[in-house]
């Protein structure tokens, strides 16, 4: 299923943004190359990360995540990866919880969610704070609007649903 | 909190993107109106509609959201329309279950949710198929990867956390 043309109207570092002719009408698309995220579980606590989010003019408490930009790694490396880089913990365990597309109307990024029994290793990136957190207060979080990272809202409830 | 400086790479009649500069770096970001949707329960059953979505190349099962783009209209006053519309079905005793940020890394897009009882009162916008499906089996096609639409995701697991 592919449009009957397309033309580029931007190239960036991350993003490409076509304009595409499809049968219900002219779609703008960005090109995403997508993702992947772990729901890390240290006893009864989830490890959260806070960052800023450029995008949104705003802080948030995410799961670890990384975009899928190295070439032949799976999105299970990239994200027993990134939880290591991004927050200092190791991975033991990796289960595979599913997969989301964050805003199909507009842009063809996937997320793949995982989650691990995660151990404290080593230090994290700059500008990542790590926010270890009750897995139970982490849910209370998501109700009261304090988790709203569309990943980390699907991979809380996710391992929320599979009794963690 | 905003970039030290921005340049427009693109306007659409959609998204309008941006490269701008922080502290951190150069940042690609796609603004977006935002959106707003519904989960709407009609006794056991959640209405939810199948559509082809450009963007990912294929259709998805989500429930009724539009965007937010008719001015003055508050995200509730538009979940409630975009169910009408594109579900033909009505709202009674809306709730507010949370808002969601669906990639945040990228896009300053928000998402408000809602929930109500749903009534069928017309017919479905065209190229949309509405698909009555039980709640328990709608989280178990989350489990299953059947529905991957971030939103639909995240309303669904909400209202199961609210008892529905």
């Amino acid at each position: 299923m592919q449009p009957s043309s397309s033309r580029d109207v931007f190239r960036g570092r991350l993003l490409r943004l076509t304009v595409e002719k499809w049968p219900g009408g002219e779609r703008e698309v960005v090109h995403h190359p997508g993702a992947a995220a772990m729901v890390p579980l240290d006893g009864d606590d989830v490890v959260l990360v806070r960052q800023l989010r450029e995008a949104i003019r705003s802080d948030t408490l995410e799961i670890p995540a990384g975009i899928l930009d190295v070439p032949g790694e799976s999105p299970e490396e990239c994200a027993v990866r990134e939880l290591r880089e991004e927050a200092g913990y190791g991975a033991h365990g990796v289960e595979r919880l599913g997969f989301v597309h964050p805003s199909p109307g507009f842009s063809d990024e996937r997320i793949d969610i995982f989650s691990c029994r995660a151990e404290r290793v080593g230090d994290p990136e700059e500008g990542v704070e790590v926010v270890p957190m009750r897995f139970s207060h982490a849910l209370q979080a998501i109700q009261e609007g304090r988790i709203t990272d569309g990943k980390t809202v699907a991979g809380l409830l996710l391992a929320a649903q599979r009794g963690r």
